[in-house]
């Protein structure tokens, strides 16, 4: 399949999209600010190009990002499928099977993608899909508008951890200098992204701290979101993301460990990682993998089994690293 | 004394700057990110135009800045003063006797500036005090470098809660964008400003999220650093930066206190707000005040006492609120 996945210029890309109507985008699972402020984004942009586009989620679509979600115009009989900052079909969740061989477009930036459509376009240089999305929709002569502009800025803050990681380049703050031009609501979204949380989640914090700890002098910090911490606090999903960064932030700390219980013995390990560590390599030990800095695996077992598989595949790489032999790639 | 300030467009700032030498720089008291990344981008940029340039502060300059800091060339008799991202002379600190009626130049950008020297280059639409310092050597053509980069980048990125705050404006991520095109290492100042807790950090805020409290249907929620915690954490001034924020960052908050146990019986309270809240009229009803979401007191009694007397100030405000009577100029 891989074979026939054709390879999209930014020009051929903007041919394809002016050629063709009637899409549907499509967005990954557990669904984040990047997939659903790229894919509103290019809804909304192609709107104003006469198209009509509806976007396509497995999961339901938390009420935060309700200031950019437009779901008017959804009534056709869709044409053409695009999936964005879906770097996998499995990521799809329960709409794999109904699209599996019928996508016709990806737009992604990550540089895992498995090219499992007929047509890519990717920029792995990208911070942000929404980066590739503002793009496109400029090359395209699309006039932004506020309500674009928030869907594009939620795509790239969220992705960047607000302009804070390595990913983020000149072309990033570029793009966000643009979008503010346009009059880009960016504190407010800010505000809901990285300075709002719920009381069960500061009640969860308190309590994964309570119990964390530190390992092989301190270089290794653990923390567990047991069911019975989930259940006691009232945390919801959304609650627990960004604790997996938490991690990593202890000073000393090259190995950030976040299990989560997702259900009775069966646990979702987050790592994170410092040089020379590379996280990726980590978890695969594990039967996972992710980027160098931010991997993860599934272990089934009790806390303490999973603690253990997770934490000796930690100890080796620091060992390695403390022997020299540490090889990151 | 205001009287006799002259007020600076860039231009005559750039004309005197080239015409002056034997700099010293001053900084204000606890110093942070935007008063030193300017204080030693604007010293590296000088002399790149042969300048003599120190920067003095009055008190120790934390280590987590040592990447930028350059206390080469520093035997002269200096000749001109400036003080940067200095809002007011008493900000000084123990400098303030010493160059009071002395200084010759003010760069700042804090719209509160009681023009105390005898010029002012006040930018109050720039984000950062560094902001301004970009633009003044830019403007007097120096060649910027990866050095000068890392200094101006540290005072926008921490005096923006990277690029998270109301202040941003579309030329603050033009001026990121060219400090990206000079190298600057934007993603590890990042993790060393925002993203690395010392474990007693961790402690505290553990300790102090323990003893959280919310009143008024929740919309006020109330931490202190009492002597004890501050004691039995071991956690240090620069550990205590950062704990006003997440007294704001819980759903629902529109008002959020801090209250640091400076010394037995003495409190400095830190309050953050939300609209249509006033946090510097709120504080300002106990002798204190600041801006509108984020302000300050400080409360002579015990922690029950000084509690008390913010609890009421803030019930105020939020009853006047409720009756719709709240005034927020």
């Amino acid at each position: 399949m891989s074979n026939c996945c054709e390879i999209l210029t930014l020009a051929s890309l903007c041919e394809f999209l002016k050629a063709h109507d009637n899409y549907v985008v499509l967005t990954h699972v557990n669904p984040d600010g990047d997939t659903l402020g790229s894919a509103y984004g290019l809804k909304m942009g192609l709107k104003k190009l006469g198209k009509k586009v509806q976007v396509v989620c497995c999961d339901e679509i938390p009420h935060k990002y309700d200031y950019f979600i437009d779901d008017s115009d959804c009534d056709f009989i869709p044409e053409t499928v695009v999936a964005v900052d879906v770097a996998d079909i499995k990521l799809l969740g329960d709409l794999y099977e109904r699209f599996e061989g019928r996508i016709d477009l990806n737009i992604d930036h990550h540089v895992s993608n498995t090219r499992y459509a007929s047509r890519l376009y990717l920029d792995a240089d990208a911070a942000a899909a929404a980066q590739c999305i503002y793009e496109i929709l400029d090359e395209l002569g699309v006039e932004f508008d506020r309500s674009i502009a928030n869907a594009l800025y939620t795509g790239i803050s969220t992705d960047t951890g607000c302009f804070k990681y390595q990913n983020v380049t000149a072309r990033t703050h570029e793009i966000a200098a643009e979008l503010y031009k346009i009059g880009v609501d960016a504190a407010e979204i800010n505000r809901i992204m990285f300075d709002t949380k719920s009381k069960s989640r500061v009640e969860m914090e308190k309590r994964v701290l309570d119990g964390a700890e530190f390992h092989f002098d301190d270089r290794c910090m653990l923390m567990a979101i047991t069911l019975e911490i989930q259940r006691e606090t009232g945390c919801s999903r959304s609650d627990m993301e960004g604790v997996p960064p938490m991690s990593r932030s202890v000073e000393g700390v090259l190995a950030g460990v976040t299990l989560k219980e997702n259900r009775e013995n069966e646990f979702k390990i987050s790592l994170r990682t410092y040089d020379p560590l590379d996280a990726s390599a980590i978890c695969g030990k594990l039967g996972g993998g992710g980027h160098k800095a931010a991997a993860g695996c599934t272990v089934i077992g009790t806390l303490d089994e999973a603690k253990a598989k997770i934490l000796e595949a930690v100890k080796e790489a620091l060992e390695a690293a403390d022997a020299g032999s540490y090889t990151t790639e």
